[in-house]
Formats: structure tokens, sequence, C-alpha cells
């Protein structure tokens, strides 16, 4: 009997980096490969960024609540959040689509809707494809390329001691978006009569079904001459993107619990729910917001920059990676955010 | 009540020219997008290529004779294709995978392996992918990135009435190959106990199970210092590459039955099957022999290209798409090649 081991005994990251190990770089114009956001490529000059996501109906996204529209702007912002992370432009996308005939022209049509306007939006050109049918379902393979000047390309494993921890925006909305479209599903199957009450939640709904990358950071930083010294952005929860810096850097990190940026809706459903609003905003994912560090130095610097909170800084990894509550208690930090194994997982419970 | 129409009836080129039609190219750095093997991208001096493929399981490969490690290596071959038919060079790779639990991190070390050995046997670089999850099957996605001299990247609507046709090694192996496989299987299902009898046709499982892209024939042309006029790579069967050749180029064509290269095998193999040898030829698909054109001027030099048959002309597009018979009697091509339709009404009558 040949050796089996459970994909989910690996986790994804350990997966990966097995399935990866044993590929070398072979060409001078492959810069970076696998293990940041996205590939980093240099023809001359400028270097080339590339990135994929897979979607997958009834693992990534639930066609009850997800507007077909709202799937292709998110499947393609959330590329494009990947080339941003990297301190680069998106300049090209590809899609390719696995469709069941559960689906018509029109469906299709709407989908790709919004994929237009994702691309119009951040000015993408849509270069490429692959179209088949499939068995079930449908799912979407999208690559995006973008490129960046040499010199300003952000990586993940570049933080230093005593750099600055900041983060764009606000966190936890899109995982209280997505737990309010689940709770109303359920009432929903209980009864078809009953229209859904979102007044006062719009925001969250609009984080989980409507994300955008943070183009704007970007472009505020370069203003400002700024360039990170690691920088992610943040799918898959807080505490793990902060993981993946801190482990790729080699160093530990401290922020602070009362400087993670929450908005007001967020706070009031996680009481609606029941929920811890620190875990949610920690492990939360898919706000795309931008997670970077900058040294020390530029302390003051932040404090001009509008859209970003400052929260915590990063210390020696020896020191490890914790949290500071507001009662000035300690705690490791730890990944829950979304993960294969989870979805597997999610796939045995059904 | 909307609209809808059955993405079947519009077929899958007319189905991909609706859904890309309202896109428009934005950026200077996208020479060319949708309508060709890959995308052509500039980043100064050399171009970028960029190929996707999509294949599920299912639909595009059956893992009861696919063995995992072919099916990694030719879904990497595949994209090194598209990229050789622009004239390019393959540089680097992204895959990404749905896994569903039925699989093993053996099972996808095995897959791995393969797509392995294609990228150091055509010298590429695996940079990057996503990995998911998936309620039913295997399925992957590659992107394939390539480069090129500007001057010389090949597209196929550049032919001109008079020039040569020409395609490589041979064609409708692969096909047969696929056939082979398929009674076998049905044979297999009627009694396991019964094993397969592949002795002298194992150039057909070669084909099927672990196809070439044409490197070599690129490299011989560019020894020779010859860029074809237009170039496509057989993925769904002569007839069809052919007839897109005419339609981007805006030309008819002639080729000639007794000109078109079948290994014996291939042959013996129709016979045995009651099959129509130059139908499966003309449609039977991936080969991933590459079809171009080259000035009549280039007559002579075409007898020096070892592997490559010359196999008819471009005329005047009213002329029409013609085959020629050995009995001399003449017939339309046809594309009866591999297509969305086809794998939907599959699907509709399992």
């Amino acid at each position: 009997m040949p050796e089996r081991t459970e994909i989910a005994s690996l986790g994804e990251f350990g997966f990966i980096r097995r399935l990866t190990q044993t590929f070398s770089n072979k060409n001078s114009s492959t810069i970076k490969g696998v293990g940041d956001d996205a590939a980093v490529l240099s023809y001359d000059g400028k270097q080339t960024l590339v990135t994929t996501d897979l979607l997958l109906e009834g693992i990534h996204f639930d066609l009850i609540y997800t507007p077909l529209k709202h799937l292709g702007y998110k499947a393609a912002v959330v590329n494009f959040s990947d080339i941003y992370a990297m301190n680069g432009t998106p300049k090209q996308l590809t899609v390719s689509l696995g469709i069941s005939k559960r689906f018509s022209v029109e469906d299709i049509d709407t989908l790709y809707e919004g994929l237009h306007l994702a691309c119009e939006q951040y000015g993408v050109d849509l270069v490429g494809g692959d179209t088949s049918a499939s068995v079930t379902g449908l799912l979407l393979s999208l690559t995006c390329i973008g490129e960046a000047e040499k010199e300003s390309v952000v990586y993940r494993n570049m933080a230093k001691e005593n750099d600055l921890i900041c983060v764009s925006g606000d966190l936890g909305a899109a995982y209280m978006g997505l737990q309010l479209l689940e709770r109303e599903k359920v009432v929903f199957a209980g009864n078809p009569e009953m229209q859904p009450d979102f007044s006062g939640k719009d925001y969250l709904l609009e984080r989980q079904l409507k994300p955008e990358a943070r183009k704007d950071i970007i472009e505020l930083l370069r203003e400002k001459q700024i360039i990170p010294t690691s920088m992610i952005d943040i799918s898959d929860g807080l505490s793990s993107e902060l993981l993946h810096l801190c482990t790729q850097s080699h160093t530990g990190c401290r922020i602070y619990e009362d400087r993670i940026p929450i908005d007001y809706q967020t706070a009031v459903m996680a009481e609606e729910f029941n929920m811890n609003l620190v875990t949610a905003a920690l492990n939360g994912g898919e706000d795309y917001e931008l997670l970077f560090t900058m040294p020390m130095s530029m302390h003051e610097v932040i404090d001009s920059l509008e859209g970003v909170t400052l929260i915590g800084y990063m210390t020696r990894a020896e020191l490890g990676c914790r949290l500071i509550t507001r009662d000035e208690q300690e705690f490791d930090l730890k990944a829950q955010g979304w993960s294969m194994e989870k979805a597997i997982n999610e796939l045995k419970n059904q």
C-alpha cells in the first residue's frame, strides 16, 4: 500500500511548500517566484508582476446571496489587490471559466459585467482566458499581470526590528457581512416570504460583496515617496497576514488591541451576533486592506496618511508575535483565517 | 422572464467574442489581447507572452486511464505549445489546483512530478498559483508567460494569398490514442481481469498521454532565420486551426489529402476501428503540432526543414477553404474539432 497523507494534515502553506520545493528558477528574468502576493519577472527596466486566483462555487462563493455581477467584480479586484500589495500597478488580466449547464449566456454576461466594471475602474486590460463546460457549478481562475519600477517592488521579507506596523481602512466588516448573509439565507430557507432587513448594514454588505483594492493607498504612498519595508494584502485576516510578514522577515511583533481600526457597523453587528469583536477583526478574511511596515523614523509621516492606522511595531523574532489587550494582557497571535484545511473540514461536515 | 440563450447555441468562439467585445485595451503595454494563442505584452525591448488553460476532470481528462504524472506533464506542455505557436519561448508558469478529498498528498505529488518534469524539459520556472478544495474532482488552471523579440512574434492574421501552408510532425495519432484508451476502458469495465494489449500502439499512447510541444521546430526555424507569416498550434484538429488562420488572415486555402502527414500506427489503428483516416487526421485534436505559413519564395527552404511537411497554400478568401482528395475531388474544410458545445452535449447525454 502506498503511503497516504491527508492534504488537510499539512495545511495550505505546508502543502504548497511541499509541492513547489523541487522547482528551482532557471531564467534570469524570474526575479521572484512562489512565496509572495505575485511573481516578479524582469524584462528590461520594469518588472512584471503576476498573480493568480481560483474561485470555486460551493467553496469560495455561494450564488444564493452573491449576485453574479458582484462575483465578477470581486474576483478581479482580489487579484488587483495582490498586485498593489507588491507596490505595483495591475495592467492585464486573464479569466478562465468552467461553467455547468445550469448557467445561461445572460448569466455569464452578468458575471462579465462585473469583470468589465472592475477592469474599467482599475485601468486593467482583459487579455485572455479559457472557457470550458464544467460538470458541477461555476469556477473562475484569474491571472493578473502588473508592472512596477524595479526599485519599488515591496516583498514580504524586508521588515526590520522596530519597523512600524500600519494597516489601511478598517477590519472585520467583510466577515460580518458574510455572517449577516449566512443568517438571512437560513431565515429565508425557513420562510421564503420573509424579506431580509439589511437597513443600517449596507457597509458590511458592500465590504463582503463589492470589496475594493487599495489603489488609493498605493498612490498616496507614492505621492509621499514612501516605499514600505514589507507589505501584504489582508485576504485571510490580520493575524494570519501579519504572521506571514514576521515569518518571512524573521521578526516578532507587538500590536495593540485598542489600535485596530474597526467600523461602527462592524461593532454593532458583532454585538448583535454575540461575537468577540476583536477576534472578528483579527481573523475575519476578505477585507483586502493593506498591511505594511515602515521604518520607525517615519513615525510622523504616518500621522499624515489619511486612512492609515499605526497598530504596533516589529520586534526581534525571539519575542514572538503578540497582541496587547486594552487591559494590558498579552496573547500570542494565531492564524485562524481562511484555510484549505477549514474548507475541507466544511466539506466533510456537509 | 429574462431572455435565456443556451451557451451551446453560440459555439465557443461566438461565446468568447460576446463576452469580451465590450473590453478595450487601455495600456500601451498591451500589444495583443484576446484572439491568439497568447496575449502579447510589451515591457521595453522584449515582448511578454501570456497564455492560460483550464483542465477539468470529466471534461478534459479521465483519470481512469490518465496517470496523474502524465496529466501534469501534458497540462504544462499544452501551455508551452501556445507560447511556441507565437514564435516565443515559455519562461514562467503558474498552476492553480482545485482538489476534492478523493486525492491524497501523494496523488498531488505525482501530478507535480509531471509538471516538474515538463518545466525541467522546457526550461520554464513555476512562479505561482493557488490551491483550493473542490467539491467534485480535480481541476487545473495554468498560465504560462513567455518572451519573444518584438520583430519575431507570429500572429494568426498575417498570412497572405499564395503563402505555403506547412505542418510539423504527423496528425491524428493523439486522437487514435484516445480512441484506444476509451475502448480498453469499456473492455476493462466488462471484465476487470482482462489486461489491455497495447503492443505496437505505443506511439499512439505517447501522443495522447505525453505530448510534446514543438520547441525543436521553433529552434529550427530560428536557426534558418525563418519567421512564418502566421502560426497556430494544432490542439483542436488541423481543419479547425487552419480555418482560424484563414478567417483571421482573410484568406482561403487549398490543402491536399495526399500531403497530410500520418504515422503508420495511426493508419493501422484507423483501419482496426473502421474509421476514415483522413477525417481523423483533419479533425482529431491534441496533436500539438505547429501549423504555419511562409511566403511562396521559400519553397526550397521548406524541403530542407526536417519534420515539416508542405500541405497546400493560401488563396483569395473568395475561393473558400478546400481539401483536394487523392482522386482530385474538392470539399469544403469544416471545423469538427473539440468544442465547448460538444463537451456540453456529452454532458447532456450522460
